[in-house]
This record gives C-alpha cells, structure tokens and sequence, in this order.
C-alpha cells in the first residue's frame, strides 16, 4: 500500500484478540489450519463451495462427484421416464422398470457425451431434453476440471517440523529452537519466519500475545535445514519462565512461515503451533545426515528432523 | 519497482480529483465497486468480454450460455437445412418444419460431441460443417471452461463491514471507528487498511480527499475481528467537526483493505464506504461473543458484527 | 530479494547498453512492444510456441486452429486409406477418393469423440489408430482450453495514453506532462509510473539514458485521470532543450506504469513511448468531463484524454 | 511480513549449512536445478505427482499418457471380459480372445466418450461399468487438462549466462564477471541477481558462505544483456585469491536472478552456478552485435554472450 506513514502501536496486532477463555485453547491445530469456528450466518453465507470442494479429502471429492452424477442421471431418468419410453428409439421395454434403468444409462450416455446411439430420442420433447442434458454434461466438466485444476496447482504446504521445541543453551544463555525441512523434492526460496506466543497472563487475567525476537528471521534458500532460535534473552517475554509455567499459563508457540517455490513462483504459507507438552528443556537437534553423493549431490536425510540429544 | 526516488508531494494522491459536482455524490459503492461510468469509446472499447462474464450474477451467465447455445444450434440448423435433408441418413420427414426440428437436434447432438449416430450426415457438405461444428463446440466448451475457471478462482472479497461507522470516547479524546471480520472459514492474513475522507470543502468549494491516521494499520491474523480507529486527534481533518458537519459537506469514508488468502496466496482487495448517514455518535462497539470450543477451538459469532451500545 | 545491501551505483541502470546507432531508433513501440529483435539461436529457440500462440491476435489463432484440425484429418485419413477401407464398416465407397473423403470425416468424428457410428472401425488396426487418434483429440483440445484460458486471463493492459506529450507552464516554470486514463469498467489501483529519457548525446555520441523526476510518482485509484509531470527545474537532464533538441537527439521518452487490477489481484504492466514528434509546446490538457450521475456515480469521458488548449 | 524488526545476523544466512563434505560438491547445477536429494520419507511422501508430472520432459509424459491408457482400457477390458460377451450388442466374437479384443476397443470408444455405437454395452451390469468408465474418462481427461495447463503456463526461465565467469581488470581493480541475456523474444523487466560463493576454508574445515558485492544489483529492463560485476576489493572474501586457490577449495558461485515477465505478469527465477574450471583470468567479454534495424528496432545476437577477448 502506498500511504502509510501513521504511528503505529508499540505491540504488533496479532488479531486474536485478549480474552480470556478460562480453559485450555489452541488458536492453530497442527496440521495449520486456524482453530476458529464462525457461526452465526448460517452454513451457506459462511461456506465458499469452491474453496470447500479445493480443501476436502479426495477420497471425500471422488464420493461427491460419484453421487452427484449418480443424482443428476436419477433425476434426468425420471424426466425421460414421465416423457415416455415410446418417445425413444433403441428401447424395447415397456414404462415399467426395465424401461426406467434403460433411460438411467441412456441419461448417462448422454451426460457425458458418450452417444452409443443403441438408443436415442425421438420425440421433441426427449430430443429437448437431451440437447440440454449434453449442455449440463459440458458444463459440469468443466466445473469439475477447473476444481480439479485449483486442487491440485495451489501452493502445497510442504515444510515438516520437529516434533519438538526445545530449550537448549544458546551463546551463554538459552534459547527456544525448532526447526523446519523441506520433504519435497523442490525447493523453497526466501524463507521467512515470524513465531508469536500466546498465554494467560496470571496478573491481568487476559490472553496475551506477544512475538518473539528471533536469531535468524530470513534464510534465502531452504537446501537443507532451518533451526529458528529465539534467544531468550532480557528482551524475551519468557525470560524466566519454567516449562511448569509455560504449561500453567497453557501456552501456545503460534509459527508463520513464508517461503517461495520457485518453480511456480508461488509463495507457499506455512502455520504451525507447539504447546507446552511439546517443549523438551536441555536437549539439542542433532545434525541430519548429510553426505556428498557421486554426482557431488548433498544427500540429507530429511526425517532426522526430529532427533536431538540430552545435555547436561 | 526500482527507480524511485523522487520527491514525492506531501499530500497522498487519491487519484480522483478535485471537482466540485454540486450534488451529493458517492464514489465508492456499499458493494465495493467504484462509483464511475467511463464513456466516450463506445461500449465495444469499454468492454472486456472475459471481464464481464467474469463479473455478471451466476443467472445471467446461465441464460447467456443457453441462449448461445440455442442460437448457435439454430443457425446450424438453417445451414443443413439448406444444404438439404437429402444429405443426411436417419431424417424420415421432408424439408418441412419437422425436418427443421430434425436437423436441430442434430446439430446440438453434433456441437456437444454427443453423435447418438441415428442421424447422420451422408454428403460431403453436410459432413464438412458437421466437422466444423463439432470443433466449434469443443472450441466454446473450452472457452467456458476458462470462464467458469475464472469465475470461481478470482480472489473473493469475504469481509463483513459492521453497518455503522461509530464515534467513540477513545483514550481521552474520540475515535471514528467501524470493525470487520471474515465471515468465511478460511484465513486471511496480513492485513492492512487504508481509510481516506471525501468532502466538499466549503471555503475552496472543491471536493477534498483526505487520508486518515490509523491507530493499527495491520494485522497478523484476522482471526476473529478488527476495529480500524482513526483517533481524532490535533492532525485529524475532521478535528472539531460535527456529524452534521460531515453530513452537510457530503462526507464518504473510502475505505480499502487488503489481505492475503494463504489457502490459495492470493492477494483479496476489498472496498466499503460511510456515507454521513451511517455514522453514529456516543456509541461502542459490542464485543462480539467468542468461547471456547469442546475441543480448544475459539467460537465466534460473526453477525455480532453491527451491534453497539450508546454511551454517555 | 533478502540479501540487497550492496552500495548501489549513483545513475539507475536501465539495461539499454549505450550504443550509439547513427540512426533513429526507437526502443519502445506505441502499442508497448519493446523493439529488440534477438538473432543467433535460430527461430525455434528464440520461441516459446504458448507465449506465441498467448500473443497472436486471434484471427491468426483461429486460422492455426483449423489448419491444425484440417491437417490432422488428412493424416489420420490417410492411414486410414493405407490401412484400407474393408477394415471400416458403413463405408460403401471403394478405395478411391469417395473412399478417402469418407475417411477424412471419419478422422474429424474421431478426433472430436463425436462418433456418430455411421462409420466406424472393424480391424484391428482400424480400431487401434481410432483409439489413439480420440486420445491425441482429447489431448489437443486440452492444450486449446488451455491456451484459450491462458489469452483471456492474462493480464491485459487497460491504458489509454494522451496522444501528445505537452510542455506546459508548471509552478513558475515548465513542465514536461502526459496523461493517462483506464479505458475499462474495472479499476486499477496503486499505479505507480516511471519515465526515462533516451537520447543521442552529441558530446559523448552515446546513446544515453536518463530517468526523470516525477511530481507524483503513485496514485491509489486510478479513477479518472492521471497527467503525469516531469518538472523540468535544475536536475531535470532536458533543462534548457528546445523542442528541436529533442528532436535533434533523436529524443525518446520511455513510458513504464505498473498497477493493480483488483478484481483478479493481478499486477498489469502497460509500456508507452513519445518520440519528439509527440511533442507540443505551450498546451495545457484540458480538463475530462466529469458529471454526477442519477445515483451519485461519476461519469467521466475518456476519450477526452487527447485535448488540450494552446497557451500563450 | 509485518512483524519484522529483530536484530538481525551480520552474514546472510543461505541455508545451506556448513558441513564439510571432504570432496568435490555442486550446490546448483548448471540447469538450475538444486542439488539436493532428499531421503528418509521414501518416496510417496517426498513427492507431488503433479509436481512430477509438471517438470518431466514432455517424451515422458507423453509415454505416462500413452501407458496409462493403454492400461486403463486393458482393465476396463478384463472387467467386461468378466461380466461376458454377451452382455454387450454389437459384438460377434465368441469369449475368446478376439472378444476380448473387441472390448478392449469398445473400452477405448467409452473412456474417450466416442461412442461410435456399432458395439453397446445391453446388461445392466455392462451399462452401470460403461456409465463409470465414461465418467472416469471425463475426469482424467479434467486432470489433463490441469497438467497441460500447468506445464505451459508455469513460469519459464529464459536466461541465457555466459559459458564462462571472467576476471577482468576493472576499474583500477580487477573484478569478477559473468553476462547474462533473454533469449526469449518477451521481456524480462526489474531483474535482480544475487550472488554467492560457497567453497571449503581450509582453517575451519567447514564449507563456508558468502555473499560478494555487485556493481549493479538491478536493473529495470534486460533488453539487451547485463553484465553482473563482483569488484574484488577489499570487502570481497576472495581478495586475493588466485584460480588456483578457487578450484583447490571447491569453490563454486552461485547465480540467483529474478525477473518479472510482464506480459504473464509473473515473477521468473532462475539460478545457475560456476565452478572453478569455469574462470577465466585476463579476459573480458566482447560487446554484443547490436544495430538499428529497418523500422528504428535494434537487433541483438544473443549468441555472443559467450564471446570474450584475451586481455594482457
């Protein structure tokens, strides 16, 4: 935006709001998705169909199309069936039930454009009808290649994080640490990373929100491994907080990471969440294994991401 | 973009000019949409097809592609007809009205690619503009394809504006204030407003356009909801103003808000105004009701959007 | 970018070179076009054939289309003729023309998956390049949705430029200025211009390039009409030149506006270029009509973006 | 991002580590691609299957289409095999094995939604597997059309570098130089570069890091070629250091360069990297061809990139 040059609050906006909901709460799951529920509209103002059919399991997606042409083809049968068999040619039975599943298959074939032709509309009004079944058989297709298409060409989340955040001795003092991998065979470029931290403040007895400094916000190519550090510092907001207190005031690490990939020149967003049951104090990542390959390639195994060792 | 380093005028530019239209006007529509009528290039030149197929009410498209569709067949059918019912195998009746009928049928069994086959073209003319034909519709079924692409992969606006634009008691002096929220069960993230003012200027009798101060410009997350403030303070415009004076002078707030989708990282524009009519005076918003879930997820109700209290 | 701190050179590179051409040039034509023609790879390298197909006005596209389809058709029929007419059924012709013509429209009902089945394949071989050519039918017309989506979605450039470029008093001195409208009924937002100077320096006998100095470089809105100003004061690299100079020097101004189109949150890029010619000294633009309309709407006329009044 | 205002490293983090691999590596090769493999997952889990299918030469997904066909039709073919002969009209053949051949192609006619008609399915069991198989074929041939979509329109790296990286006397110093040009005849505006050395220091042991200082970071239009300048003075880290010493310690730099392609409006990113066996000490590039061509365009042979002198 061009125009901003106001004064601006001391503390960043995280948009969560203070309240306070006086039992444990987790504002993003860990899968990424933000744990809000909006009611009030009712299903239908609240719900984009599109995005809706973009987010659905597969498996979820194949039963919706499979029961949608199963529904349309029941319904344009009926149609054909109240017109009359004897307003089709290729059909040899009466308008009992033989002769509804024959206009069942003649509906399909003629949804999807196939046209045997065994059997075809004679009448004008089957003929009618037909024509705009063909037309309804288009349009569909074309509804579902291009949800096909959005599902499957939007920016994939492919980051994998550790299991665990740790607390571990950092230059002279410690420091809270987790860190990222990229599992997918391409890459991921300009990464950037913003980590916030939401407590109940014992004191004010409102859910606070605060965002914690880091050593590294910015690395320009996610190759290997990315340990994110927030040293916990005099600066820090934790600054002497025990795990049982982390615990108590159910925190919650909220992460944002940003990344490219390049290939499509896409910029992939990434949420991630760790509580207080996730932090392990005194330990370290350890290295993931790296070797040059024959070709000079760096091999790393990407799912030692999650290893660390105890430290005294 | 690179070069830019010029001095830049202290007043922000709006771009909509200074004129004085001696009528009540409004610039930006309660739908978002911009409040101007280019003419002079005639309605071809003003005109992007895709744009407006994009644009238009989903009924509307409905009845533009079935009235194409119709008109289409029927054209077809007036060339087979000419070329004669002769030229076609399957066709009983002569080239009466019935044969007419006929060959529409075939023509829209042909432009879907359908091609039951009882009827069928014999000569070479009827065989070359079926050919043609059937390429013509998989060229149109394409086209819609795209559009329907479009359609629904365009970046949606899914904000919710409360009705009234309030001004409240904020921190020791007033605030002018209105909130939204996202009433879609997706995330919008960063954030970021720009609210300007419209007026007629009594002393230079032109229309002024005024960027307001925010007291938060962005947001993180727009999780739940976001009052946008413009303190009303000594470098306010509005600074003393009465709402009959916004009234009188014809005042629209322009607001315009910007966040990104992350399920599909596009960038989702979104314009509201106030008209002097909207605003509300001695008045806070209602926090909207917010509780935690069965499962730690955050409940809000979205409609509490518009609701306020007066205060005295 | 992340890692941009390098000291920066003192004059904005342009990427133009410095050659002199002892010869007018122009780099940028009036329809936007750069004017760099690139030899030495050979044509197919030097092409990307959907950046071509995206880019040929649609006659030509049209014209490839049915070429395409015409020559595909005659392929397959003649395999179809090699393969040999008794290995189709409802062919009645001999192996002759009559033949051949029966099997080209056959190719055509395949290719498009109409299969009208008046026709259609008994051997194996028949059978086998009829499944493939339906395969190779899908196919292309996956590549045609494709290309048709990839024309009308692309981002279009919506500018309608001043036809001249006017010196005209500014400020107590001159000023170099042009205007700019969006001819379209959508909006462009946050357009941001920059303006480069080309000229042969008699001195140095390079081809220079310089950029210019803005009076305002960004507008929000482009609503109605933007006239951009080069004050030409002390920096301006044209001080102090006549219009014949400019002339002389084989003067061009390269002209590189960028904006929002918000609807589809697409960036646009719109290039435009004046050579000396375009120039007229001592006008002023004249001011568009604007009117308020019925329901407060502004109607401005666009194509008033060509007028201007000599001054004295 | 919004949240950023945290102390930040002095180095620039790349994210490649600094593990010494105790022989000859490559971080980028010379197609750009990284060389990175990831394991630990297995290999459903590291990939994207449109990913995949987006990025494999064109001959192979041709043979992915052609198979996958091939045997989607032998299914559908063993299935009606199974359901028998003589549920289906049209077929002459006993069970055996041209019956089987039969189904195969009537499989085809279906999975394309041909329809030829000469072969229909009579048995319900037949049609209810036809319907399914036509629709089956209508959304693998949606899944096409996404990936052929997203083949082309993906974001096309047009940069041709110079075969060699030169050390030029520059500027009273010397510097390090590579050029690079679009060989594409669209245009690539505002490109940035960035580049990286990363080689083996011998008194830590460790793969180190570094980013080198460029003349020009960016420039507005890559119309012609840019040559990309490291001074080696005295902030370089390989100030003094001889080719010798760059190939003993595996050095390799890495090219980073982004562009923006504005008839697509998309952002382009390519990368490259030179190996010590790349450099050339004494030399420097020769300029380009340019001249003026008939309508004032200038032409430019990008084949010369590669073109340097010998210097003393």
């Amino acid at each position: 935006m061009a125009l901003f040059n106001n004064k601006q609050k001391n503390k960043p906006e995280l948009g969560f709001g203070t309240k306070n909901y006086n039992k444990s709460v987790r504002f993003i799951n860990q899968d990424g998705s933000v744990n809000v529920r909006r009611t009030g509209l009712g299903w239908l103002n609240n719900t984009d169909i599109y995005h809706w059919l973009i987010n659905i399991p597969l498996s979820k997606l194949i039963m919706v199309i499979v029961l949608g042409y199963t529904l349309v083809n029941f319904l344009f049968a009926t149609i054909y069936f109240i017109i009359g068999v004897n307003g089709f040619g290729g059909i040899d039975y009466d308008n009992g039930i033989q002769g509804f599943f024959s206009l069942f298959f003649f509906s399909a074939q003629t949804l999807t454009t196939l046209g045997y032709g065994h059997m075809y509309p004679i009448s004008h009004a089957a003929s009618t009808v037909a024509a705009f079944e063909s037309l309804l058989g288009l349009m569909s297709f074309a509804l579902a290649t291009g949800i096909l298409f959005g599902r499957f060409s939007r920016p994939k989340d492919s980051l994998l994080y550790s299991k665990n955040i740790l607390i571990s001795p950092y230059e002279g003092i410690t420091g809270l640490m987790f860190r990222i991998t990229n599992k997918m065979q391409y890459e991921l470029i300009e990464c950037e990373a913003v980590v916030s931290i939401s407590y109940n403040d014992p004191e004010t007895k409102k859910r606070e929100f605060d965002q914690l400094n880091l050593e590294t916000k910015r690395i320009s190519f996610l190759a290997l491994s990315w340990t994110i550090v927030h040293p916990i510092d005099d600066n820090s907001p934790i600054k002497g907080w025990t795990v049982k207190d982390l615990q108590d005031r159910d925190a919650e690490f909220l992460i944002l990471i940003k990344g490219i990939n390049d290939t499509f020149s896409q910029t992939v967003y990434s949420r991630y969440s760790y509580k207080g049951t996730d932090i392990v104090e005194n330990a370290k990542f350890k290295r993931l294994q790296q070797e040059a390959g024959k070709k000079g390639e760096i091999i790393v195994s990407v799912n030692d991401i999650h290893l660390f060792d105890k430290v005294e």
